[in-house]
C-alpha cells in the first residue's frame, strides 16, 4: 500500500501547487521563521449560518433569560435570542457582541472555559446537523498537520473572543491557549475577604474587536513574530495576509473562497468602504494571494 | 557512572525538597495544567546593578547621542546616560521607561529584534565581567529542564519590555517568542506609498507596567492559563505568586531571596504601601510560599 500523499482531500491543480511549493521552500528557513496565521471562522470551520461562539452566546442567554426574562429588554440580547439579523445588523454586531459580553461579566475564566467546552460537545451545527467540530475543514486539518510536520508554530488568530477558541483550540486544532489571539475581554483581579486573589471577567474588551489592522498588531504584540503564511477568508483578514506577504521571507497568502453552495455555504465578503467596495477575491487577485476555491480545489469539505 | 541526579546545582534541604515534590506532584495532573510562569530578572538571571534591558537602552542612547547630542537635553536621556540612579529615582523609572522606549519609535520589530540580538553577543556585565548569559542562575536552569520534561508550558512574565526578552528568550531560556509577556510597546500599521503595509513601534506602551497585578491579568489575558508553579523574586511577583497558590490544584510559589553578597548581590525588595511596608520574605512566610535562599540552598549560582 503506498502512503497517504501529501494533502489527499486537495484537487490536483494551481492551488495544491502552489501550497505544496511553499511547504518545501519553508524547510530551507530557520524554524524560527516558520509561523503561519489562521483566521478560524469560516477558514478553519463552517461560520454559516451563524458564528458558534455566537451559538454559545446564544444558548447561555436562553438559559438565563428562562429565570431573569427582564435580560430581553435590552434590544441587543432580545435580537440575539430571536435570531432576528436584521435587527443585530442595525445595531451593529459590535454593540451585539459587547452585550453577549457582558453575560459573562465577574465570573472566573476556568469555570467561562468549562462552560465553552460543555457546550462543544453538545451542540450541533444548524443546518449541517453535525457536531460542531465536524464542520471543520478537513483540507486545512490536513495543511495544519503538514506545517506542524515541518515545525511550524500556528496560530489563530480570529475575530471572535479569545477565550471561547482558546478553550477548544487544543481539542479542535491541536494549538495551545498561548497561541490563540482574537478580542480580548479585560480582566481584573478581586480579593476575597480572607485576602485570597480572585480574577474575574468584565464586561468590557481591550482595544476593541482583533480585525483588519488590529491582527497585525496583536499578533505581534501578543505572540512576538510575523507568519510567513497566512490564511482567512474575508476582508477582516487583509491586512494579515497583506502583511505576511511583505516581509523578507517567501511568503504565502491563502484566502477561502466559500463557493460551494452544495456542500457547505456560497458567500464572499467584501474589502473596502461603503463608498470603494471591492469583492475580497478581486483584491486577492490584485495583490497575489492564492485563492482557494472550496468547490473546484478541495475533494472533500469536511472529516469523515 | 551514576546519571546526574535531580537539580545537582540545589543543595539537599527544605527547599529543594518542596520543588522535587512538587514536581513528582505535577505528574499526575493533566497536562493542560502544567503551566510555570517565570519572573525573568533578578529571578532567572542577574538584575543588579542595572537591568541588562536598561543596559541596552543605555548602549543605544550612548551611540546616538554621538550624533545628536540635542538627545542629553532631555533630563531622563542625560539620568540614563550618567547612570544617575538618584536622578532616575526622583523622575520615576516608568518615566524613563518611556523616555527610553521613544529612542524606538518609528522601527520595525525586526530591526528591533536584531539590535537587542546583537547587544546581547557583545554586552558583559557591568561587575561579574562575564557575558550577560553567564549570568543566568545555574539551578533555575536545571528547574526549567525538569519542568520542560514533564510536559511544563513555561511562560516568561517580565516587568521589562516584552520585545526584547522575546528577542533573546529563545536563546537563554529555550521560549519562544508567544510564552514571553512583559511591558508592551503600542505598534501602528501603515501603509507605504506603493501600498505596502509596514508595521512599526511607537513610543507608547499598552496598559502602564507589567507589575503587580497587572502580570495576573496579562498572563491571562496574553497567555490564556493560570500556572501552578510561579516563581520571582520581588514586590511586582507578589500577585502573580499568590494567583499560582490559589487555584484547585497543588501549586508552588517561589521566592528567589538575595542574600548571597559573595556570589552575587543582597538585596531585598519590599511589599506595600510607602506607610505600610513589609520586606517580601516576610510576606512569603506569612503566605506559605518557598523561599530559595541564594546563598544556603545553591551549590552553584552561574553556569560553569
Amino acid at each position: 500500500m503506498t502512503p497517504p500523499a501529501l494533502l489527499p482531500s486537495w484537487h490536483p491543480g494551481r492551488t495544491r501547487d502552489a501550497v505544496v511549493a511553499f511547504l518545501a521552500a519553508a524547510e530551507a528557513l530557520p524554524v524560527e521563521a516558520r509561523v503561519a496565521a489562521f483566521d478560524n471562522d469560516g477558514t478553519l470551520w463552517c461560520e454559516k449560518p451563524t458564528y458558534v461562539q455566537f451559538d454559545f452566546f446564544e444558548d447561555t442567554l436562553r438559559r438565563r433569560a428562562e429565570s431573569n426574562p427582564a435580560l430581553l429588554e435590552r434590544p441587543e440580547l432580545a435580537a440575539v435570542l430571536n435570531l432576528d439579523m436584521a435587527a443585530i445588523g442595525e445595531l451593529g454586531m459590535e454593540r451585539v457582541a459587547l452585550a453577549l459580553v457582558e453575560l459573562f461579566a465577574g465570573i472566573e475564566p476556568e469555570v467561562f472555559t468549562a462552560a465553552a467546552r460543555d457546550f462543544m460537545a453538545r451542540v450541533r451545527h444548524r443546518t449541517l446537523g453535525v457536531p460542531a467540530p465536524g464542520t471543520r475543514y478537513q483540507p486545512m486539518l490536513e495543511l495544519l498537520d503538514e506545517l506542524r510536520r515541518r515545525d511550524f508554530t500556528i496560530y489563530l488568530v480570529s475575530g471572535g473572543g479569545t477565550e471561547f477558541l482558546r478553550a477548544v483550540s487544543a481539542d479542535l486544532y491541536g494549538v495551545p491557549p498561548e497561541c490563540v489571539v482574537g478580542t480580548q475581554v479585560r480582566y481584573e483581579l478581586i480579593r476575597r475577604p480572607d485576602g485570597r486573589p480572585v480574577l474575574l471577567r468584565t464586561g468590557g474588551v481591550i482595544g476593541g474587536a482583533n480585525e483588519g489592522e488590529a491582527k497585525v498588531t496583536n499578533i505581534q504584540s501578543q505572540l512576538g513574530r510575523r507568519p510567513i503564511l497566512a490564511a482567512g477568508n474575508s476582508a477582516g483578514d487583509r491586512e494579515m495576509l497583506e502583511w505576511a506577504l511583505a516581509g523578507d521571507r517567501p511568503g504565502l497568502a491563502l484566502l477561502l473562497h466559500h463557493d460551494d453552495r452544495e456542500r457547505e455555504f456560497a458567500y464572499e465578503s467584501v474589502s473596502g468602504t461603503l463608498k470603494e467596495q471591492e469583492p475580497i477575491t478581486s483584491v486577492a487577485d490584485r495583490l497575489g494571494w492564492t485563492v482557494i476555491s472550496m468547490a473546484r480545489d478541495w475533494s472533500r469539505v469536511f472529516p469523515a
